[in-house]
């Protein structure tokens, strides 16, 4: 039995995958919020650059990776392919359980990999500076290190409670060379209202959206780069399952079951959009989104056009969502606390391509220990996510020799003090109000 | 380019190189501290195995490493060879930079070879419990995951203002499952006697050393475990420098200067031992051993026979010593922090096979700094002593095109506060006292 599958450099992937290219029902365009009309590039250029734009609009199906990009790529990638069979044992299953490992890339989750391609496309059309929010800080400390990795500088608003709670993750923006304020900031229009009302507010990703993109409108030299969501973003992280199939096929393998948490939508998007066509080609694969169940946008959420953001900034996107006021609780997998869901994702999730699951986090802390402990990695709350629904899969009838396929999107060494508080007893689960849904509703963008 | 070189498991090492059979000189055998009279396997029965004494004191060449152990190192191992080709180009030079990278193992140091290997072979004689201390946690968090494979129990005297300081390396430990006590504790004699004398002591590693031993030899079920300096760790890491030879033969290379950090002297030997039998054939390879300038027992100790802890509990070795009562500064590389060295790295020196650079902390934290930002990896405080001596080989001649390998021990994302204070410009470089070590001799045991 092997391991670690390791890609060799000459099987490297060269192109990703864009699914939007086979999404059987297409795909709602996303809409300028004053005139409710599609929206064209030329309205977005001010945001991002337009190599990034093409490929959030493009129906083709395979787009070359760069080879600049694949040269700051090879500090990491390919990324292994593990077989956990140490898990599988403890388990007492049948199943083979398998994931890909993003945790070794610089800043320690698959984030990583957008990061340095919209560093690469803003570099190569001239933008000197670049905005972004972060919640956790791994899209913050991903940005953090790409864009100093092309001589760009980056200014990070950083989600407050985590500002506070995460004073590693700040460290390492640092290090890379990064500004970092926690948002709310007196910097931005949008900071200073919020922090007038209320100079102790916790802040929220919506709410450092809004200060990011204001940050890059107001600057010439400035452009703005999400982590997670949109349709470029899911298309970077292609690379991970395309990887993952090659490594998988190395081996003789291919997947009953493939899973990845579900925050913004990327990493589980990135993992299981390249198994989309033997899927559609009437393969058996399931494809399982995890999510938090006191977030749960997959489960629960309406599917209607919403805003990305808290002060309505961002073009509408038909997408599952809680409303783009939902203040989700303070869990600790961070990167999981979003109100929306990827176009892509929640396409999918609509056309019964895949499955979604909703978990409480003191079960994913669970899980996180006993692969921490079997298989030595110690996982992200967010990854923890997927982990616990492997074990849930792999255990359902444990003489069942399926394939399982995780992603683990990031290891949890800036995250010990969650667990910390596990083992302490501190950890508690929060119930979505079943009100809720009613309530967002009222407040969702009327098209 | 290759950036990475991945050894194939068809390749994978299968036996330690012990260097102690090759060193022209022979070694100075460990003495009984009470009779002064070489040191017998049965003496150290109540505090290691057979299987390790048997290495401790052997002069085969070359010894099987069990297949169990190899199975769980199959986790991380064979670890990347990697070209810092991003750090050579900001340096401008024409020397090639490589770096065998040991933070990948699950507790993030090299410090994981050796832990799995003596947990190992506690397990096979039927020791239910190891006891041991830990200065900066990298030992103590890899003796924790290594101990909980094997179904060991493990308790870690961590020295006490690194337990105050580094409260993630805590939370690792007890994600593996270990008990953490900070040392001096009121858990044992010595312990005891020092917080009576001094309750706000920071304590020291001489001291949790001492701490650990009378743990091991007040329970019938408990063994002790060193993380370093003696000679079957050093056996151990050996697979650092077997893997990066056959690595760098993949690629038809093979370095001019191989360089380590020192603290006890494991990751050193680790990775520079297996080139010494080149260089007693004659092949110009310089082996260079880089200490804190604060702590230099290397560049400023003196070649006797000394204790390995503070209250003269350990067999007497015969190594390059600042004296067993020296207190090191509190710099942050923690793991450098250490009186002696190991007997294996003081014999190579005395023997003028290996050279000794000492350098000061904020130099390094510089190196490491500018390693971040151009290869992605945030390095331990420890691995950025390795670090600068590499820039600074690499940059005294920079049309030289020289082949320089060092050893990345670890990464730096549990010591990201240190990076914190050296931003903050916080950091400072302490001198070791030139009378110190007049004064160190006082203390010597007479042989």
């Amino acid at each position: 039995m092997k391991k670690r599958i390791l890609l060799p450099d000459e099987e490297r992937v060269t192109q990703w995958y864009n699914v939007m290219a086979d999404m059987p029902g297409g795909m709602h365009p996303p809409l300028n919020p004053a005139t409710k009309q599609p929206l064209t590039p030329d309205l977005m250029a001010p945001i991002f650059p337009m190599g990034l734009l093409e490929q959030e609009m493009s129906d083709k199906r395979w787009i070359d990776i760069p080879e600049e990009i694949q040269d700051i790529w090879s500090i990491w990638r390919p990324s292994p392919l593990v077989r956990a069979n140490f898990l599988e044992e403890k388990l007492g299953t049948k199943a083979k359980i398998y994931f890909k490992y993003e945790g070794v890339s610089p800043s320690g989750s698959h984030k990583t990999n957008s990061a340095v391609v919209q560093a690469y496309y803003n570099k190569r059309e001239g933008v000197k500076r670049l905005a972004t929010e972060t919640g956790a800080g791994q899209w913050g400390s991903a940005l953090a290190f790409a864009t100093h990795k092309f001589g760009l500088e980056c200014k990070v608003y950083m989600v407050r409670v985590s500002y506070d709670q995460k004073p590693y993750r700040k460290s390492m923006m640092h290090t890379y060379g990064a500004e970092i304020v926690p948002s709310p900031s007196p910097d931005t229009p949008t900071g200073r209202a919020i922090l007038a009302k209320d100079p102790n507010t916790p802040g929220s990703l919506g709410i450092a959206i809004s200060e990011a993109l204001e940050d890059a409108v107001s600057r010439e030299d400035t452009k703005y780069a999400l982590g997670s969501v949109l349709n470029h973003v899911c298309l970077h992280q292609t690379i991970i399952g395309l990887e993952a199939k090659k490594q998988l096929a190395m081996i003789g393998e291919s997947p009953d079951v493939v899973i990845g948490c579900c925050g913004g939508g990327s990493n589980f998007a990135g993992l299981a959009a390249p198994f989309l066509p033997d899927k559609l080609e009437g393969k058996d694969i399931r494809l399982i989104g995890v999510e938090p169940a006191s977030c749960p946008s997959l489960t629960k959420g309406i599917y209607a056009y919403d805003f990305g953001d808290v002060s309505e900034r961002t073009p509408l996107l038909y997408m599952y969502t809680l409303g783009h006021d939902f203040m989700p609780p303070g869990i600790h997998a961070g990167g999981l606390r979003y109100h929306g869901m990827s176009p892509i994702v929640s396409a999918m999730l609509r056309e019964n391509l895949m499955e979604a699951m909703a978990l409480h986090q003191v079960e994913c802390f669970e899980a996180g220990v006993l692969f921490a402990q079997t298989e030595g990695i110690i996982p992200a709350p967010e990854s923890c996510h997927a982990i616990r629904a492997a074990i849930i899969e792999a255990t359902k009838d444990p003489k069942e020799p399926k394939t399982i396929l995780f992603n683990l999107s990031g290891h949890g060494h800036l995250d010990l003090s969650s667990y910390d508080k596990f083992f302490a007893g501190e950890l508690h689960n929060f119930e979505y109000p079943a009100e809720a849904v009613a309530e967002a509703k009222k407040h969702l963008p009327k098209i």
